[in-house]
């Protein structure tokens, strides 16, 4: 398989305009995680909403208690034809620390190749791909070759909550043959990759309260439960020396992967000593007798995301503070189930507090973790479809990040998903500078127009 | 002793006025943190200056690269007479958050015997209970029993960074036998005290860096050491579950303090419980054989003033942080030294610091822990003068916080210092609503003047 003729010509006639028109997407700064953005978010929904309409897609903006969910559907597709839905998100990130960004966040700037903006590859721009490839076949065929319903949903970054109940409410109108999402990486740079597996999240946050108000460190200091200090004492209790995590029951219901799957991940070409050098840490972490790629993609995590307490300006200031809080997460692996991991983290936490402070668990957000069946049709078109647009075959990976979505789509609508996306490694997802590959972009949205190609021949009903 | 009826009589008649006065100088706001405050700061030198003038010491105000020092002597005692030296501050503390004042921060009101002003307490309204008592000797008997050389410095809530040099300097010039400091308070209403000790201070940062910068927590967790996580480890290895502290040699130069001076701390009158609930707190902490006052007078500590690393904001970002930070400092007790409890830390901190993550430790700043000699002839006169003033024999009371200048004092002067203060427990001497009992006022000014009567009539040369 290659790339249609007529197709590969108008994609090349109209990068340079995509490219223009991603810019001004990324420009607004939808992060959902903050209620003074709320006004970017709604506006990143109407400018999904009205690029869909003007590709002549049936478009509705569905309220939900958080952001709306933009829906799209095209069904002039041949009788007998095919749908497929294709989910992405138009919400991003925060973009603190923002000193931290050569360029600023919401102004997209290419440097070397690389398309720096918030959102760029996590997911604006790999959605914004779908909407090139899908706009690009209409323009040129006036016809896709299979019938289409896209989500877009505006809650992806702050744990999806409404998305799960609107597929379930719209059960029916969603039916469809398969789920196609690009909102994560390939292996390397020239690799194509379908990505087969997805660990889970736990999110917490840990309260502890000691005395009312801050306290004086020299008038109390040695007499008051440090509320700074028990919380250090708490998350310490998490791991043992070799980084096994020591919350009871926590490995319980972990599954180990298929022999021949880990056996296909220690032959990636995978350099530990370049992930090292690539992640700027005098040396790796984690369980000894599992490979960087095993650590990642197959086993479970316990982590802090962030800590705050008391004074944290410059210079010193003697404060004993009345409070502290940790933002801790668990990646979760197949079987785990985030709601057990909730009651065992709830448990251990109850059991290794300090006497002298008040501590409180909150679950912020959880998803299950996910594996995909690597059989049937969807997987067989978008391999030809990824060799076709990269010019080599796709490699199978997994990924240590979470798309909770994944498994929701799966279980409620019945159907494969798979997940082919362009971002590439060290692409800075959730942090400063994050970039996605122009090339990649280019590449992507030509292997999902042949995806649909393939799909809309095959006939996979 | 009683204080000397000619004394009694003439300080019953000027009360009023002297309270007038006191208004006077608690009006002007020489709050020293602020520069816009720098033309007030020298209104106050200048009115202490004028003070000591009229009533026949020789003054001098002497510029320092910060707020002046104003030097006033009186030295027409008779031959063989000793000479004291008094110190206090005439700057205050910023009176922010002024929405939380009752009455305005620099309009002195009396309400229910406690005078509230910024500096009522802190330390103008305790300054010039010194100034009260030598004017209203040398107006009684035209002379004072001992010399008497008084520093009001205008930097005391900045850090006095210019004293020391300033003594230094100045050190023949301010020879003499004895420092008399009313900086501090009471150990209760009724309860007259003198102030034996003070812990000392080590301050540090604790930087912990891992990957060159944040990641995602999902992408990369589980294979790289998070620096936060790692913090925690740290932190957590400085106690053990009794509230010990674990450094290796951190309790080598501690010196017990003396059985009497312990068992007379065990006979205050001090209800723990009261204090569990003042401080608002579920327990008290801390090793478990101390007092809650010997815990805050007699015991160093280690203890987290500040948290920093990863995201702290609303909501879930699940990022693996690139660094984190905790500021950690250290009450020292006698004879501690705050560079040694450097060393002491920073070879614990890199003995027990993860692989995979770089951990530096920087001292902030540091003071020494100082214990008074509890005897010879101004200790003696002190307690004769508190007894007679106040009706009652003082306690001798310890301190948790540190005051730098009394070690650079006893340093540089080689003479004993005396720590006799009239603030009260809840004074919110850097908080809204500072005040001083008037009664601990009027009584004060008594105990000075009968100090030096007793100091003159002893002979301590």
């Amino acid at each position: 398989m290659t790339i249609a003729t007529d197709l590969e010509n108008r994609f090349a006639e109209r990068e340079a305009q995509l490219l223009d028109d991603l810019f001004a997407f990324l420009r607004i700064p939808s992060v959902s995680a903050k209620a003074e953005h709320n006004a970017d978010t709604q506006r990143a929904a109407a400018w999904v909403h009205g690029r869909f309409e003007k590709m002549g897609f049936t478009v509705e903006t569905c309220p939900t208690p958080g952001h709306p969910v933009v829906l799209a559907e095209w069904r002039k597709a041949p009788a007998g034809a095919p749908t497929f839905l294709v989910y992405g998100h138009y919400d991003v990130q925060p973009a603190e620390p923002l000193n931290l960004w050569t360029s600023p966040a919401f102004e997209p700037t290419i440097r070397d190749g690389k398309l720096f903006a918030r959102g760029s590859v996590d997911d604006k721009g790999q959605l914004f791909a779908h909407i090139a490839a899908l706009e690009t076949m209409l323009e040129v065929r006036g016809k896709l070759p299979v019938n289409v319903i896209v989500i877009a949903e505006g809650e992806e970054e702050v744990g999806s909550e409404n998305l799960a109940p609107f597929i379930e409410k719209h059960k029916k109108r969603l039916a469809c043959d398969g789920v196609v999402i690009s909102d994560s990486s390939m292996f390397a740079p020239g690799i194509p990759s379908i990505l087969s597996s997805l660990r889970g999240l736990a999110y917490f946050e840990i309260n502890v309260r000691g005395p009312a108000q801050d306290l004086h460190s020299g008038s109390y200091g040695g007499a008051v439960v440090n509320p700074a200090m028990a919380l250090a004492r708490i998350l310490a209790t998490m791991h043992d020396a070799n980084g096994k995590i020591m919350i009871d029951g926590f490995y319980d219901d972990v599954l180990p992967f298929p022999p021949d799957v880990i056996a296909g991940m220690r032959k990636l070409p995978f350099d530990e000593e370049n992930f090292r050098k690539e992640v700027g840490a005098t040396s790796l972490g984690g369980e000894p007798q599992f490979t960087v790629l095993e650590k990642l993609w197959t086993r479970p995590t316990c982590e802090v995301n962030g800590l705050l307490s008391g004074y944290t300006g410059e210079g010193a200031k003697t404060v004993l503070p009345g409070v502290s809080m940790a933002k801790v997460s668990c990646r979760l692996v197949p079987k785990q189930d985030p709601a057990k991991i909730e009651a065992l983290m709830k448990a251990h936490v109850a059991k290794v507090a300090p006497k002298g402070v008040q501590v409180t668990v909150t679950h912020l957000h959880g998803g299950k973790p996910w594996r995909a069946d690597l059989e049937g049709p969807l997987f067989e078109a978008a391999k030809k479809a990824l060799a076709a647009a990269f010019g080599r075959a796709p490699e199978v990976t997994g990924e240590g990040g979470s798309i909770p979505v994944v498994g929701d789509f799966e279980r409620i609508l019945g159907v494969p998903v798979l997940l082919m996306g362009f971002g590439l490694p060290g692409e800075n997802a959730h942090a400063p500078d994050e970039w996605m590959s122009v090339d990649n972009f280019k590449l992507g949205m030509r292997a999902i127009a042949a995806l649909f190609e393939e799909l809309g021949a095959g006939g996979v009903s």
